[in-house]
């Protein structure tokens, strides 16, 4: 199977890699910048490009992993290609790439950081496809990196990706803003970091709302008011504390 | 070491259990309703009691695991005791047990569910107690659960706690909204889980603020705009949105 990778970035580089590892020959890395696509072609043997005329005809899948203004944009510069083209976006239509024959999308739902490697047994894949038969080659293709594998369309696909806003960033933000509640008083984050572990194993085989804890699911008012109280010189952490104790009372 | 378990809940079972494995002897059991402190007692071969009057006055440690509102009340019909008495509360003040000669803080920062078992290897345990003597004699006890002990005052306990609230039952109530918004959308809450674990991982050895992603620390505003409209239906979830979106903004 030859790739082409389209974009050096995050994503790009996270499966690029990954299908390398397993078995698949990307020819070409492409970023608009040549010093980026070509690190990134260093570490898996591929040919490095900054101009997308130089894009090889001949591959089976192109992997536009650029970022979401930019897919049309991409897109447009593509010329006769028969293989499969697909993006890799959340929040954006399939549609963006019916100017080719073959097309679709491979929405990875996870969290890459460039630093940390990240198996893709744990990645689940979210395909859609412009015809059945382009469906069961994205779907052999995705195999070769993990069995997490879905048929989501492009309306339900963008509301995975809110949903993983909710799951992936605002949680890391909470997390972000109880470092900043110790750190105020000289505590360490260590001292939360089983915590967090915890919260996240606990839904691995149970529903959120069937392990939920804490002051406001139990509506023992004096705690929140306690709470409420020694957030007082912070009033944005404040205001959030009320709105999140809201939202799980009526969550009940 | 001769412990007296003051309670029979979610806490108090998980630290009975754990010392009992850990070569400490669980000599009772107490629970208002001797049904439940029998349950717990069977398990760890104690006396269940319902009498606070019937305590053994010779136990080394007394674990009072109740309710925060009832820690006060339990502690006061406990007579004649010398061993050291602790509550595990993180909103509670150690001072509402100065009527005892030793006493202190035993507080598991984790969440415990009856179901789940949990190795307190990774419970951090945060102590206070009112002698330098009871401290040392704390830590031992300590010692046999976990190498996570730290010596944390009542007033930066409190601050710990509402920490914990952010980043456990807040983070959890964002997994619920997730939930209910695939829920919505005919899609299966396991599709989120792995995200979830490795957000929760990311910030095993990094800082929150350091991996934050997503497009309101980007300020992609025109996703912002399409997940607000995505959200319009769900009021309640749509004010969230915006909330933890500015929140994020403003925190950069």
């Amino acid at each position: 199977m030859k790739i082409v990778c389209i974009g050096s970035g995050n994503v790009a580089t996270h499966m690029a890699k990954a299908f390398e590892e397993n078995g698949a020959d990307i020819v070409q890395v492409w970023s608009r910048e040549l010093v980026n696509a070509q690190a990134l072609a260093n570490e898996i043997g591929a040919q490095a490009i900054s101009d997308l005329k130089l894009v090889d005809k001949y591959a089976d899948l192109y992997l536009i992993a650029v970022k979401d203004d930019a897919i049309a944009k991409v897109a447009k510069e593509l010329k006769e290609i028969n293989g499969i083209v697909v993006h890799t976006s959340g929040a954006t239509d399939m549609e963006v790439l019916a100017g080719f024959k073959n097309y679709g999308v491979f929405y990875p739902l996870q969290t890459f950081s460039k630093q940390q490697p990240i198996d893709f047994i744990h990645v689940p894949l979210c395909l859609e496809a412009n015809t059945e038969e382009n469906m069961s080659a994205l779907q052999l293709m995705a195999m070769k990196l993990t069995p997490l594998i879905y048929e989501v369309e492009t309306k339900k696909r963008e509301v995975l990706h809110v949903a993983g806003v909710f799951a992936n960033n605002f949680v890391n933000h909470l997390y972000q803003l109880s470092h900043q509640i110790l750190k105020k008083n000289d505590l360490d984050f260590e001292l939360l970091r089983p915590l967090i572990m915890e919260t996240a194993v606990k839904v691995q085989d149970a529903l959120p709302e069937d392990v939920q804890t804490g002051p406001a699911v139990r509506n023992d008012k004096k705690t929140i008011l306690k709470h409420e109280e020694l957030l007082k010189r912070t009033p944005h952490l404040q205001e959030i504390y009320k709105n999140l104790s809201n939202s799980i009372k009526k969550s009940k």
